[in-house]
């Protein structure tokens, strides 16, 4: 709790858990809640004290905003509990930061640091017994804000509700990930939303990704949508490429979300010595390292599942192989990134935070 | 109704009707809505019977995709009733075709003709008294659907809710409306989804039109986010402008919504010899129009305000104003257009509809 709360967090606690029913061994991501919600309504100016209440359906006006005018931002977080049974953050002050970025980008309020970190540490210890110990467990945390304002007037609600939902998550191997890349959909614009975590930007995938899955690929590489020249990001991912000894990512900008794990994975790089250039990486280039052996590997990192090996990709309609690796450089990543997580090896950078 | 109903309306009716507390020459737009909303549910991959029903707040899970990935579209149409008492509608099949579109983009499901017309229709009859006679009084429809799927999953969802609401309008006068030239910000990207009636486009305006209307302008003109150098369009309209004696409005494109009104415009202008030219303009020969006096109007076009009159522009921190027209196109075009609305003038084209 911090030290002079402004705000009281309410709470109404389940009269049952629904725990016993869920077979974490068997998860499938994003589809299962814990028992509690956390939610705040922002009406007058003002955000109202925080409630946190059993998992449940909502009334929403039809008119409300944020189904006609799209004004609905939100994070994607993890909390891990350790072998000593503490359960920690990993660096939500980033994902706080980024979250009221986004609200800014869409005309939305900003959120208090209290109503952000203190209801979502209340929430997760209400909730403790949902996080699971062992590497690959992790409890994902889904804060987000809509516009609930009544209307279908094409302006800023004046009223927003704010709310944290949890829902437990394992490791999940997706099989070979072939990736398209995009000539002619884009995902973000100069001058646009793409930087920030906007519903609106996921909506405008689907239907290209669709078309990738039809075509037997799992995800998209997004390039710019001015000259589809240049790589921007994987999915729902940021995107790296290995080039002979080179990790190359593209700089985070306005088409670009500021990735979490890209920039830890940036950070870790440096203290591993590993060569690392943030800048756009052409398909030209790409093309050319695929055809001359220097390409090395691809992979996409997100919170969801870290990191995520890519097997080849396709550009008009030829499909590039990359060579398998023996110890690639995604998975030793991969390995070190989630060994801080779970504290399972020092974290010398300070991200875990303690609940 | 149709010759043979795949589907059967399901009416539910309001014991009593809000229509008495309504002060209908004082209506602000999109506020109030009628009685009766309907609703059709799609899962397992059909569409079920669509449901008149008092209008009410309805329950949302906390993770519907609509909230999360804002998968959600809509439109905007106006009924009329003519002194005949006869109520129209105004081309209705382009939104029904539009509507479509923007669900394809979005990866979710079209809608029945027989759901989206018949139901419109039915709805309309039901509460048929909200509908006012007279020249600028309409009924504002908005046809829209929202993923409603559980779980935060960036997938396109399995389940939606198409519904219709309906909102008692009043032609409005909006004051002088001053532009902004977008020299950073930008609407819609190629490849992107800024030719849907796609939520996520307008919750992607708000935050520069915000930082306009803080400078004194009431709307922004989008420019390409690429060169930023093509007039696309005005605020939520589309946008025409008049040099010499000719019409100038960009292509219906991947970035610019193919308006009804506009696709109007460009009709009725071809009846009464008004040249038109289809084809970006620039921003320089904007500036240049203005500065030599060959610019003589400005004006948006779309259903909620017919026509929108502009007075002046800026770019680049520089204002122009425009001259002051005796008998300015924008509103002869305005007359026409919504004398044929309110079938005060012989409709040439086919374009209304009664119920
Ligand atoms: C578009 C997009 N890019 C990149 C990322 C990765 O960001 P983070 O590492 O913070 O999860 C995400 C979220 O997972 C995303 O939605
Ligand atoms: C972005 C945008 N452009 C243009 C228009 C005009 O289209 P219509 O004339 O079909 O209303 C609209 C809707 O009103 C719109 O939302």
């Amino acid at each position: 709790m911090s030290e002079n709360p402004t705000y009281t967090i309410k709470v109404n606690k389940a009269e049952t858990s629904k725990i016993g029913s869920v077979n974490f061994d068997d998860l499938p991501f994003g589809s299962i809640f814990t028992d509690h919600m956390l939610y705040s309504d922002y009406k007058d100016g003002a955000w109202g004290d925080p409630v946190i209440e059993p998992y449940a359906p909502m009334p929403m006006d039809p008119s409300s905003r944020v189904f006609h005018y799209g004004q609905a931002i939100f994070e994607g977080m993890k909390a891990y509990r350790d072998e000593n049974d503490e359960i920690w953050l990993f660096r939500p002050d980033q994902n706080f930061d980024r979250f009221n970025k986004s609200a800014t980008r869409l005309a939305m309020p900003e959120v208090p640091e209290e109503i952000f970190m203190e209801g979502l540490k209340h929430l997760i210890n209400i909730d403790k017994e949902w996080v699971k110990k062992g590497k690959g467990n992790s409890l994902y945390l889904r804060p987000f804000m809509i516009a609930t304002g009544h209307g279908v007037i094409a302006a800023p609600s004046a009223q927003y509700r704010f709310m944290i939902i949890l829902s437990p998550a394992r490791s999940y191997y997706q099989g070979e990930v072939k990736v398209l890349i995009a000539e002619h959909y884009s995902r973000a614009a100069n001058g646009g939303i793409g930087a920030a975590k906007a519903a609106g930007n996921y909506s405008a995938q689907f239907y290209p990704t669709r078309l990738a899955n039809e075509k037997g690929f799992q995800q998209v590489i997004w390039t710019d949508d001015a000259t589809h020249t240049k790589l921007e990001e994987a999915g729902t991912m940021n995107v790296f490429f290995k080039i002979n000894d080179t990790l190359y990512t593209a700089p985070a900008g306005e088409r670009i979300l500021d990735g979490v794990t890209r920039k830890s994975i940036l950070e870790l790089a440096e203290r591993e010595n590993i060569k690392v250039e943030v800048r756009s990486v052409l398909v030209e280039e790409l093309i050319n390292a695929a055809k001359d052996g220097s390409l090395k590997e691809i992979f996409g990192a997100g919170t969801a599942a870290v990191i995520n090996p890519i097997v080849g990709f396709s550009y008009q309609d030829t499909y590039y192989e990359l060579p398998k690796q023996d110890n690639p450089i995604s998975l030793q990543i991969k390995d070190k990134l989630t060994n801080i997580q779970h504290k399972l090896a020092e974290d010398t950078f300070g991200w875990t935070v303690k609940i």
